[in-house]
């Protein structure tokens, strides 16, 4: 494999026949087919072995990405099964994990979006429903009815808004 | 890029010199050598294509194994958000979540494991504790201490265990 990268030698072995000679042009052709040959399958081998660290590489990201959320699963039964003893230390118990799940998908990349006041933006919102604020500029963000995760470019999905109509 | 591809030609081209002329000689040299350094190239190519291939699927994975736990966490926030009113409901509401959040893992590919009563196996399970169970053949899985997830070969964590000692 190594072979096939070598760059092509300029020059013809030493002690051979002439090099325009016919026999030891046939030979040189020979051993260029052989290289271009070897490339030929290096390439092949390439292909299959991209296709594998493919599946390897989305393997591996699915289970890192799905391990991350253990500890919200774990700190969900563990608010559950004390919530027998003391049913409000529930509330106090599930707040956490719901701050803990916002937390895990900030840090696989999709921070959360909610704010409030901001101008309408296409990109990033999903209007919901537009509402009479007379108080406010037309296309503000009023509301959030579903808070989005991740930027631009990387966006699991927009944030659902309640948008001030255009006062009439 | 597909020239390369093409397997070697037999034949030289009809109408030129006799093929075992030095010049007709030497023109095959150089066109079975321009092929080869195309291959070279193709697989420099494939080369940067692959790892860029390799970290667009990565994201993409990353991506739909997060989208997967949105449900899960806008249900957490419909639970806390209905716990004002009635805060009994909470309750229910925090078991249909752990059990949305389970069957995302299992979904994802990695199902919950948390039988008691089976041999233990130190390929699945992981020994918390060793427990006097006189009644229990030893080596048995007497309690789950922590639930594992995923089956051989892709496991996120195994089962978490108290075992029966052998009995004195």
């Amino acid at each position: 494999m190594t072979s096939a990268r070598r760059p092509p030698p300029v020059e013809q072995p030493a002690g051979a026949e002439p090099p325009d000679e016919p026999a030891a042009l046939a030979d040189r052709i020979e051993e260029v087919t052989a290289r271009w040959r070897q490339a030929l399958a290096d390439l092949d081998n390439q292909r299959k072995r991209c296709a594998r660290e493919v599946e390897q590489e989305r393997e591996a990201e699915r289970a890192r990405a799905a391990a991350a959320w253990l500890p919200v699963l774990d700190h969900l039964e563990l608010a559950l099964a004390h919530a027998g003893a003391d049913p409000e230390s529930i509330l106090t118990g599930v707040r956490a994990v719901r701050d803990q799940a916002v937390d895990v998908l900030a840090r696989l990349g999709y921070p959360r979006h909610d704010e409030v006041g901001v101008p309408f933006d296409p990109a990033r919102h999903d209007v919901v429903s537009l509402v009479d604020e007379p108080g406010k500029p037309p296309g503000t963000v009023v509301a959030v009815v579903r808070p989005g995760y991740g930027d631009a470019g990387r966006q699991l999905r927009p944030v659902g808004v309640a948008v001030s109509k255009p006062s009439e």
